[in-house]
């Protein structure tokens, strides 16, 4: 008997399809859809963040991200603009009509974050917190769990049991990169999570290349690989000028080669008969 | 450059020793002592965890453990009595003198913790919640910072750097094993680590070879093997009765097999000039 | 300064495409062409593979894989025909007129397996089993290097290297999947080797979805994900019964299953430029 | 049931020592010895070997090592002198009375060094070379059998099987660091599979700190560790001008500081009931 219960496919057959509703229309993610979710790593001031914002609808990003609590190796790193930033956030979903997607580390930061943002990220550092997992179950709103750094995939699924538990069924799992001996990229993407994660459960699965690569000339080989494996979409870093980022510009992609990425990604998810997630397209 | 500071031996080129205040009288940790910690993975009942904590006490543990919220990585298995159990560590406490410790996993339990227990423990899972560390650097009370199951040296001694940071000194980092491919032990004790931690920073550095190996019958070598490679203690899992604990059975010791590894324990560390912390009783 | 020299980008900037001359015309291995190496794990007996060659060829494969020489774990399991073996192979590529792969262990089968076989394969086991690469250095014969299981991708040119450095420039680099701690599958599969391999080097390199899995199920996506991440192609074992097969019989499809992954495969090929081997025959 | 046999403990109940005949005496590999092994990675050239000889001779080094055939990640880097410096080991051997040890890499240098060499030794990248390990398997002469960088332990003890099942029951173990996501260290040292190895099998094993941790300064505590854990022995570095080695200088000790670390052995040793290998002490 598998570990997890309510989130295997023996407990629900049909895929879980999340419904995101934002004010241009309603956004999902699941199986039939490849959402792109894209943003910086961490929003760093209210113009550059509302115009890349506008860039990428353009482009075609179904979801913005932006970190505004960043939890960084280093107590000696830029940690993020905090509660203070929540507001460009909301004024970017206001002017783009896009959800945004940002990371929840502290229980103290719900509130606000509940009623600002659209999908909490649980970040891999975070992904056995079961303080913040039981408290998010408790919410009537779309969570995206990353996979941790060393768990396996049973451990990545009974975290999410932990939040189904609680009665909250809207989660996205994301898988990030796993941690191996390998040092060319930051981490080693494990595309096999993608299948597998399919045939083990219902919850949709997208794939993150930008922190599992660490590099940005490999996001886009990733981002293909993982939607002609079978993922639901990708969650991308772009920025403006990713040599001046203040976190992860390594891994950043321009708006432009996030067009060229987006372009591609589409015509391999339509092999397997998806289609972009953002109802307006 | 390094990239932790407080931490660093350059930063403080004397050793970090932990006074730890009880009923009983002081105890240490730190380098020239051999500090054993021991008792069951959870508190499990009121009678047993008394009973046990006096055996221990006879038989030379100078802190006593005990699990009260249990980070599980399954939501359907005993997950500790949580804060109604709080009073049996405090009795036990009273009733041997030696000080406790115990895991917080959660920033609103930091109160009733704070107030009764001698050293807080911040667990594996938890090594990079840096919301929880954050607070716990602005204690007055020893914490242990058990290292992260795929976490580097380095990104130990960060998290031990966010502690330190916010104006608490009282750091006991431990090893409890790292994540490899090699399925026959729980985790592998990475040995290398104490020698390592001993020369980059002033910390002290315990192992723990019950959740390392997850066996017990390997507990008291791995035990020896720490002392002998440098370690400042050890902290190991006793059960009166191992089958029927209702956590980490496996690798729990039995009483009398503590006795032996404590004696044995005693040699190893007395090659190194070192001892036990209960000497100075 | 890159270790690797001859293996380097900057030593050869143009694609190395690897051609094989077989019975029915040339078959490519590089840039610009998916090529598809199918066969059983082992070859068993005539009869059956023959009558399986002949069906992979209908169905798109453009090179038979077929080991003779199986270097198992357990001295216990079956340990291929070997020599006996060698002239089934022969009869295979006589009656298809496709070219055949087989894997070297022993520099004492040099002889036999250069006379008759088309790409000699360095399995995983001995890709740092220096004797045997610099004996293959000096051959005027494709060769196969599969990555070890634990090697770095910087371990792994290097290895290449010793071939090259002998004058040998037909190697053919194969990414079969990397130890991790995950258990739900047998190896996994480093997808990031594949662009970073494009990018640091000017050899071909296809990817292995049979070993790096150990499930069949997943062989599809995963040889699709490899195509969309910029593969050369893919080896993927086949057996008309995988059930009865002697080794590695929960990895191989049937050859109903080989069929569809290929007909897939060619459509993401397609978006990234590149045809089939087969198409130029 | 466990997949090694004659390996196993349920084979062979009683512990396997090794006897060692050399011109000084016989010397033991198993429980109750703890055997020193030194020299230099490199044997570089005669007068620098000999005179370390002698000088580790006193210092109580049980066996005497030093490479002639080097499986360097690089074929740029030093090979090692080869089949022209077996005569420097005999000499050496000849002098001292100490046995020694050398790596056998290729099948070819099989009568070379078993008519001169006292313990072949297979290197950690040849652990799964299984028609070297058929070939050993034929002789009666003692086997080290370094562990792979990723091999799990019970690949480890059926690739001693493949040995053993050949009639060659002379084996040591040997475990010198696997291969982690830690970068501090060059390997990892599994201390656990010290103890693990002893229940599971009844053949010696020993451990290789100066390959485990890539840094002189671990060497005496891993050493240490090694044998308090329980090992039979250990193999170490040891240069006379670590800085001026052409290979693994950073990990070699001074025989100042060999001598250092054998006295303290030694006491950890005698806790476990051990004494030195040497018939001679």
């Amino acid at each position: 008997m598998k570990p997890f219960q309510l989130a295997s496919r023996e407990y629900c057959a049909s895929d879980t399809v999340i419904t995101i509703a934002a004010p241009a229309g309603k956004v999902y993610v699941g199986e039939g859809y490849c959402t792109v979710i894209a943003g910086p790593c961490a929003v760093e001031n209210r113009p550059d963040y509302l115009n890349l914002a506008h860039r990428l609808k353009e482009m075609g990003a179904d979801i913005l991200r932006g970190g505004l609590f960043k939890p960084r190796t280093s107590p000696y790193s830029f940690q993020g603009l905090g509660r203070s930033g929540v507001d460009i956030l909301v004024q970017a979903r206001q002017e783009t009509g896009l959800p945004v997607i940002t990371e929840i580390m502290d229980i103290r930061d719900l509130d606000i974050l509940y009623a600002n943002i659209d999908i909490l990220q649980v970040g891999s550092r975070n992904m056995q917190n079961y303080s913040l997992l039981e408290e998010l179950g408790k919410l009537d709103k779309p969570i995206m769990l990353k996979r941790g750094l060393s768990a396996t995939i049973e451990e990545w699924l009974l975290a999410a049991e932990y939040v189904l538990k609680g009665g909250n069924k809207q989660i996205i799992l994301c898988e990030r990169g796993i941690r191996t001996f390998e040092t060319y990229t930051r981490n080693t993407v494990d595309i096999g999570a993608v299948p597998l994660v399919k045939q083990l459960t219902h919850l949709p699965i997208i794939v993150d290349p930008s922190h599992a690569t660490g590099k940005w000339k490999m996001v886009r080989p990733i981002a293909s690989a993982a939607v002609a494996a079978g993922a639901d979409g990708v969650m991308v870093e772009v920025h403006q000028d990713p040599d001046r980022a203040l976190s992860d510009g390594k891994q950043s992609l321009t708006p432009e080669n996030f067009a060229k990425m987006t372009s591609q990604l589409i015509k391999h998810a339509q092999i397997n008969l998806k289609q972009p997630a953002t109802a307006l397209h």
